[in-house]
């Protein structure tokens, strides 16, 4: 059995959002006992991750390291048409990723107790982002 | 519903091959309307990984960041028995990844608009690499 | 078709253990001919990769790699409640993922020949990882 929505989110600039409670939602109306649900970014310069979901310096931390693995204007990039952060956005969704799996039991998302699922906007302007959900069991 | 089909292809040293038209085939084959497409290199020196399909300067530009995450012929390495690019592409490989899932609706890949599927060699020299697509749904 | 099962591993610290014989374990008792197995762990500072299984240097030269990309201690963190490798490990986690799926053909995991899966530890101290089994198709 397979059920699929899609959401979308506008995102404020550069930053990491939580979306687990959409994907909860949708997870719930699948009713789907056990399977795998995959949630998936039409995009190439944003990411949806995995991280803890507490502390929120975990992110802002994690926004300084991706500002080290694919700099801002960097004087190497090619890739510029769109601005300074056009490159290093398509390389951190690279490096982050765009798409997440998580199991399902008993029609629920069986997360860690420190897991949050977040779309993490690469882009420095605000964005329209359209995420697809994906449940198979 | 499962379908599975593999493909080779030959790369000619370190870059990316797009194979979203490889992937849409075997897609197309599966008569699968809902569900997600696996696909899955059967290697650890080489990525499949979903980027702008538009400007190939991004391709060169994350050939470009990849050589800075794990350069080639590092002092540090111990692992070079094949060359200087050996343990570089186990690196790019772990970073980049080997495998994408993409959802499927209608019966197609349900890809946003600049995102493309590409095989990433991240060897310098030719190789012949297996991709595994699993449809489920 | 969907079968799921959850193990535990206790790792003595930093460093990558492989889990396959588990992984594989667990696909043979799905008894699932085509589909896919997806590895999960339920943690935000520990990794599910897939590497190369021969050359154990592969794996120390990556620990190499990661201690650049995310160092320990770095001055300019601001989460590290839990000691100089806490968000070192968060970011580890993020580069190298927490889960990877494999394709299934004939009831087994269809990995090439130089592949295995790995728990890969991040924190340096000892901890219970728990890994979720879900195979589909």
């Amino acid at each position: 059995m397979t059920f699929q929505d899609i959401f979308e989110i506008s995102t404020v600039g550069r930053g990491a959002s939580e979306i687990t409670a959409e994907v909860t939602r949708i997870v719930r109306a699948a009713k789907i006992e056990r399977g795998i649900a995959h949630v998936f970014a039409q995009h190439t310069s944003c990411s949806v991750i995995i991280t803890e979901n507490a502390d929120p310096t975990v992110r802002s931390d994690l926004e300084m390291l991706a500002q080290r693995w694919a700099p801002d204007g960097d004087a190497e990039y090619h890739h510029d048409t769109e601005g300074d952060d056009d490159m290093a956005a398509h390389a951190r969704s690279l490096l982050a990723g765009i798409s997440v799996t998580v199991p399902i039991a008993n029609g629920k998302l069986l997360l860690g107790t420190w897991q949050g699922i977040y779309l993490w906007e690469h882009r420095t302007h605000a964005h329209n982002r359209r995420i697809v959900v994906t449940v198979t069991g």
